[in-house]
C-alpha cells in the first residue's frame, strides 16, 4: 500500500491527535497520506495531500477513525470505488471497527504488508422514482418514514411486485445483514449473521399487532414501497440515518441489493457473535 | 337535558347528514343544540346554535360524531368543564365510541331521559416548565419524541425524582389506560384495563435491548422526562397525537394525572374485553 | 426481637457458615433462633431450636440466607402467619433479597432495634375448585402450562366472568406486580412498579399474533382460566416456580389478590428503579 | 403418474369420504392408490394397496388430506425418499396445503398430466451425538426445551463451533424458513420467506432481555446446541412438534441443514404473502 485515506468525524477532537500520529509515522516511510479539507481544516497536518476524489476514488484503503456511524459515512463515500476500508474505535465497542486506539501500530503494519482479509457486505440501494437514474446506498438500512407533523403513515409494500402488506405505521425499515444490530434492532427485529443475503423488513410501530413482527427478504428480490394516501402527507427516507430525503406520496419507491459491496477490512475471524454478546449485554 | 351540544370531524362529509338529522329532531322537541362554526360551515342548519364557548364549556353533553381521533378532540376541548361525552361511531369499531350510526334514535332517547352511566377516566397533565402554569391534557398519552432531523435522542427519566432510566430512543409514549390501546401498544406496550390507576410508560425504538419494555407506574406518582443534550438536538412532545409543541432541551418535562376526569357517558357495562378481541382480531 | 428464624436453601453450602455466625451471635445476646430439621442437618448447631412450627407460625422475624428464590419459599410457608421477612443475598442482584453478606452485623442490630419499615407485597391465591377450600398462595406468579406432551393448550379466560380471550398457547402467566420481573418479563411482559394493584397477565408463546400482548387488570378483579380439551390434554398449574400441580381440564381455576400479604423488611427507601437498571443492564 | 399414495389424518373423519372418493376415481382410471394399514382400518376401500413401504418410498407422490399438521408427518415419513407431496386442506387455511376440498377434481387432472412444479424446502436433522448415525429430521422446527419438572435451562449454543450464547430460558427454537410461522412466530420470531438459505434461532421465554432476540444463521451453518447442568436438569428435543425426544445433560446436539429437501407439489406462484396476510389477519 502506497495510498492510504485518513477518513474521521471532525465533531471527535480526541481523533485528531491519532488522525496526525499515523500521517506522520506513514510520512515517515513514504506512503501518501489523503484527506479531504473540511479534515485537515482540523488536523492542520503539511505532510497529508488534500484530495476528496483521490482519497473516495483511488485510495488503496481508508483507515476511518471513529465509530460505527463514521465508517458508515467512509463506506458511502468510497461504495462506487469499493475501496477497503478499515475502523479504529473511539468509544464504544462497535460492530464494523475492527481494532481499537492501542493497535495502531500493529493496524498500520499489517495493512502495509496487506496481512488482512477483505469481508465484502451487502449494501442496499435505493431509487426514488423508476426514471430516475440517482441511486442512493446504504450499508446498514434505508428507512420510510412519516414526516415530521403526521403520526402514522400507510405503505403499501410488494416483493418483486407482489403485496406483502399495507402497513399503517410510523415507518419501515428495511436493512441488510449489517445493519439488523442497528435501528432493526432497536424497532423489534431479529439479528442477522453478516454473510445472510437477505433483506430484513421491520415495521416501525404498526398500527396492527398482526404485522408486527420483521420478514426476512430473499436478498435477491426488489422491495417496492408506495406511500399512499391523499397528498398532504409527508414521508421521508433515510439512508444509514445520515442522509434524509423527502418522498413523494404515492410514488414507488424501489430498494434491492446494490451490485456494490462494501470492503471491509479484517484482522480477525468469526467475531460477530463474540461482538454481539459483548454489545448488548453491556449497552446501557 | 335541554342543552346538547354536536361535534364532528369537518374532513368526514358522511356525518353531516347524521348531525343535521340530530339538531333537527332535537329541535322539533325543544331541545338546544350547539355548534362550532366550522362545523354549522358545513351543516349549514339554521336550527343550532353556533357558540363554542357554550358547546365546550356549559352544555349537558356533548354527542361526538366521528371516530376515536374526534372523540379526543371534543374531550380535550370540554375537559376543564368535564362535559360528558358520547360517541357515534362512524367508520372502524372503536373503544372510544359507545354506539353506531344506527342506534341514533335510541341514543337520542336514552340521553334525554338520563339513561346511562358515566364512566370517569384518567387524563394526563404535561408541564413544559416548573414556573409556567400552562398544562396540556390527554386522555391518550404524551409523547417526548426526536425532532425531524435527528435520530436519536436521550432522555433521563424519573418517577417522583427517583431515576428510571436514561433512554436512547426515538421517544418515550407516557399513556394513560385509555391510550394503551393506541399508540402505546403500537410500541410494543401492554393492554390496560380503564379503571386502573397507573400511568404506562413505553420507550419507542429503544436503542437497548435491556430497557426495551414497558413500565407500569403507579397513576398516583409524577414521571419527570429531560432531554438532555449538547443543545443542538431537536424534540418534541405530543398530546393524543393531536397537538405538536416544540420542547427545550435540558429542561424538565412533568407528567402527571390530572385532577381531571373525562366524563364519557356508556350505555353498555364491561364491554372493554369484547371490544378489544374484537378490535385486534380484525385490524387492518 | 426475641425469637428469630432462620432460613436457607440447603443446597447452597457457602451460607451454612454465615447461619452458625448468626446463631451464634444472637445465642450470645439472648435472643432464640428457630430454624428446620432438614436445615440444622447441615447447620448442625446446637444454639439453635429446631421447631418448623414456631419458625413459620411465630417468630419475630425470618432471615433468609439466599437468593430471590429461597425468599420466595419462605414467604410461602410462613405466609398464612404474615411474619416478616429478610433476605441477605448469597449470589447475583435480587429484587426480594435487601442486603448483602458483608452486611451481616449491621442487619442483625438495625433487627433488633426494630429500625426498619415493612414493605406488603400483594400475593396471588388459586382455588383449583370452587367448592375447594384449599388455597395455594404465589408471591410472583400462578402460571398454567401445558403438560410435557402436548404442544399448544386452548385456555379461555375470564375476568369477573367476562371472557378476556380464548387463548391457544404454551401457558399463561399471572402475576403480582412483585412478579413482574421474573417469569412474566421473560414472556414479553411489562415491569410493574410494586406497589400497583394489578394482576399482570401474560400469554406465554401465543398462537396468534392478536393477543400476544400482556394485559393489565384491576387487582380487584378475579381471574378465571379453564383449560378446554377433549379430555386428553395435560395441563399444569405452577406456584412461584415452585410448586407442579395437575390440574384437570375444563375445570374452573380462579386466581385473585390474597388477603394475605407478604411482609418484606426494608432498611432502604424506594430503591425499585435502582434495583431494576442494575439487574437488567447486568444479566446474563 | 401411476402410483399415487393417499395420506390422511385417522382422527380427522371428515376426510374418510375424499380419501374414498380419490380412490375410487383413480382406480376408475387405472391409477394405483397406496396407503397405510391404519388408514384403511378407517377407509375400508378394497381399491387401495394397504402397503406402507410403497406408500413412504415408491409412490409417484402423496395425497395429503388434511392440515399442516398431517403434511409434517407425511413429509418426514417419505422424506428420504423426497417423494412430491399435495396437501388438500381440511379447516383453517394453512401455509403447506395448496388446495380446498372443492379442488379435488382438478387436482387429480392436474397431477395426471404433470402440471404443477416442484417446491424443494429446506430440512434441519438433528443429531442427537456425534457418534451415532440416527438423524431426525424436521420440515418446521427443531425444538430443545426444559422437562416437564424444571423451569429454566442453560443452553450453551454454538454457531461452527463458535459460542452464540448461554442461554437461559424455557427452550430454543431452530426452525427452517417454512417453520418461520409456527412454533417460532410464537416465540416471537421473524417471518422468512420459504427460499431462504438460513436457520432461525428463536429462544422460548430467556430470562436475560440482551438476548431476548432470534438471530438468523446462514443456513450452510452448524449448530450446536449443549444443555449443560449438574444432571438432574431434564430436557427434551422437539421434532416439528410431533416426535419427542429425551436428551441428555451436557451432551452435544448438532443441528444443521439436511441435504434432503421435502417436494411440494405447487401450482399456484408467489402465494406466501397472500396466505401469510390471510393467516395473520383472521387468527383467533
Amino acid at each position: 500500500m502506497k495510498n492510504i485515506g485518513i477518513f474521521l468525524n471532525t465533531m471527535k477532537e480526541n481523533s485528531y491527535s491519532y488522525g496526525n500520529y499515523i500521517i506522520d509515522k506513514l510520512f515517515d516511510i513514504d506512503v501518501n497520506t489523503f484527506t479531504t479539507e473540511e479534515i485537515n481544516a482540523k488536523l492542520k497536518n503539511e505532510k497529508v495531500r488534500v484530495d476528496d476524489q483521490y482519497l473516495f476514488e483511488k485510495c488503496d484503503c481508508i483507515i476511518v477513525l471513529g465509530g460505527d456511524g463514521t465508517i458508515l459515512t467512509a463506506v458511502r463515500k468510497c461504495s462506487y470505488h469499493q475501496i477497503p476500508v478499515i475502523g479504529i474505535n473511539f468509544g464504544k465497542i462497535g460492530f464494523l471497527t475492527e481494532v481499537e486506539e492501542k493497535d495502531i501500530d500493529s493496524t498500520l503494519e499489517r495493512l502495509l504488508c496487506n496481512d488482512f482479509t477483505l469481508e465484502k457486505r451487502m449494501m442496499l440501494e435505493l431509487k426514488l422514482d423508476e426514471s430516475s437514474d440517482v441511486n442512493y446506498l446504504a450499508l446498514n438500512d434505508i428507512v420510510v418514514s412519516r414526516g415530521p407533523d403526521s403520526r402514522i403513515i400507510t405503505m403499501d409494500t410488494y416483493v418483486n411486485g407482489q403485496l406483502i402488506e399495507e402497513y399503517r405505521a410510523d415507518g419501515l425499515i428495511l436493512s441488510t445483514p449489517t445493519g439488523s444490530t442497528a435501528y432493526s434492532l432497536a424497532a423489534g427485529g431479529p439479528i442477522v449473521e453478516p454473510d445472510n443475503n437477505v433483506i430484513v423488513l421491520t415495521p416501525i410501530c404498526p398500527h396492527s399487532l398482526h404485522n408486527n413482527r420483521s420478514i426476512i427478504i430473499n436478498g435477491s428480490n426488489q422491495v417496492e414501497v408506495i406511500v399512499v394516501g391523499k397528498g398532504d402527507e409527508t414521508s421521508v427516507a433515510s439512508v444509514d440515518g445520515q442522509i434524509f430525503i423527502n418522498i413523494e406520496i404515492n410514488k414507488k419507491l424501489t430498494i434491492k441489493k446494490s451490485p456494490i459491496k462494501a470492503h471491509l477490512i479484517k484482522f480477525k475471524k468469526n467475531e460477530f457473535f463474540d461482538i454481539l454478546r459483548h454489545k448488548l449485554s453491556h449497552q446501557k
